[in-house]
């Protein structure tokens, strides 16, 4: 990977060649975008978002709380491999004190001429149809209770600096989006417009994973969501008869989570899920997931899971 | 992270924060070390690693044979949190023309002065104690049938350059322990001198993990066999009484696996784990691991995972 450029408007850009740490194993990619989430914070709002402090001196975290992500047709989620070669441009905006969106643009090598910047239009209004676009909306959290996961409150450190990023036109903010599935419990509660539902509601159970889901602060790590989520998902595309590969090259053109809870080792997560099908193409469908904690209902996120057929 | 500086004998240093995807989260560090190895490698052999092709076309992939990683007082592996600053020093030394060593130090920053070389003999006999070491010994390997994890063969690169690398010393050599375990079915197949059985021998099985297991080219991912002998320690360490919290603040002093077969998607692992505890010092114990194809029996991989009591 080549050091990061900052161009004057607060554009970021990296070329970045794929390695076996950022492709499939998993949320890799994911968890890959969100470590240029911190580092794009970190460059644009002048605060060290690795070992942030609140006033009173309690570690602050910048959490994810929503993250969307849209696949291309030549750069998608599950279908980076080695060596595929991107140029990588981030941007942070302005979301309140407590918060911040970072916008990144995956794109082909080459495909931009070199610092092509990155305009909010462009990317939720004409996304290049090769690239795949990531959405970060982070919260400033610290824990409520030393030692819980649960009853994180929102807490910015004193050295947050962002009034002078860049403001989000309102039509774009994902607040609204974020909110009501946190309301409605769920992005799609009563299906997509246009789609049918298939088969029947599921609900699977999914032990927090010591090993696999615990970050280096002892939170649930956000990229383990998107495995939680895909282990769903998975059974259910098994239940309908489909094969482990044709899970595994799944085309992802759109995904959305909303974070709303954190969770402590022993957790048993139920996580249900309705699949639909868009009626006048049915190879897109969308898969509507729901996580709450399984002893008390707690409802820890939602996802929304849209794939299509081959590019 | 800053972008890596090469020195004259063909160190390569470069400096990191450590981030969420670089920590706990499962095996995220030592996936991203085996990044570094491949960068290290691409870097000092003329080889475009990510992309390699045999002479008859077909990918070849510089796979992980033998993974050694030691922890220290300050840098372990699951010692490891957001902000802590590491200098990373790689070195890759000659393994005849079909494989290749690399070694790296991470040591806490400003440790040693910029430029610091790290000599095998460093590493293998005077290694500093607050540093972390790992060695990974890679093999080129290719598929003998398209579309298949089982019979990957021996395969270089034509363009793999490794003459000019330096030479490690013959003592230092992982070949034989490497060698030796796979002859006897593991390191420690009568438990290391020294120590005292705790418990007895336990098997747990794990169904390989479509969503998490398997890398950008369809292979089981190497980092994920540090997280199935994790899944099968934890287990052993519950059935023993102890904590979930204990076993995520372990401290590993000494891992080192050995890589035998690779496996393909529906395969379930059979791993037989046998605890040793070091009689002179109870804190130190070592487990030794041995994982099979469960159906054919096949030898698929090994670790010892040697811990400590606090630093």
């Amino acid at each position: 990977m080549t050091a990061t450029t900052v161009v004057p408007d607060g554009t970021l850009t990296r070329d970045v060649v794929v390695a076996p740490g950022m492709c499939s194993g998993g949320s890799l990619i994911f968890g890959r975008i969100g470590d240029w989430t911190w580092a794009s914070v970190a460059q644009s709002c002048g605060v060290n978002v690795y070992a942030a402090r609140t006033v009173t001196g309690d570690p602050a975290y910048l959490s994810f709380y929503y993250y969307r992500v849209r696949g291309g047709a030549v750069v998608h989620p599950h279908g980076l491999t080695f060596g595929d070669e991107l140029t990588v441009t981030s941007r942070v905006f302005q979301l309140g004190g407590q918060s911040v969106l970072t916008l990144h643009r995956l794109a082909p090598v080459g495909l931009f001429p070199p610092g092509e910047p990155l305009a909010a239009k462009e990317f939720y209004e004409r996304p290049h149809p090769d690239c795949m676009y990531a959405e970060n909306f982070n919260r400033w959290l610290a824990r409520g209770t030393a030692g819980s996961n649960q009853g994180l409150t929102p807490l910015a450190p004193p050295d947050f600096a962002y009034e002078h990023l860049p403001v989000l036109p309102n039509e774009y903010s994902p607040r609204t989006e974020a909110g009501r599935a946190r309301a409605e419990g769920g992005f799609h509660p009563s299906g997509p417009e246009g789609f049918a539902e298939v088969g029947q509601a599921r609900t699977s159970e999914h032990v927090l994973d010591v090993v696999r889901d615990l970050n280096g602060a002892g939170l649930m790590y956000f990229a383990s969501y998107f495995s939680v989520f895909d282990t769903a998902l998975l059974a259910s595309w098994r239940a309908l008869g489909r094969t482990d590969e044709r899970f595994l090259r799944r085309r992802v053109i759109d995904q959305r989570i909303g974070y709303f809870g954190n969770a402590d080792p022993g957790t048993v997560f139920a996580v249900t899920l309705r699949l639909w099908r868009d009626e006048r193409d049915p190879e897109r469908e969308i898969a509507d997931l729901v996580m709450r904690d399984r002893a008390t209902g707690r409802f820890l996120a939602a996802t929304a899971i849209e794939t299509g057929g081959p590019a």
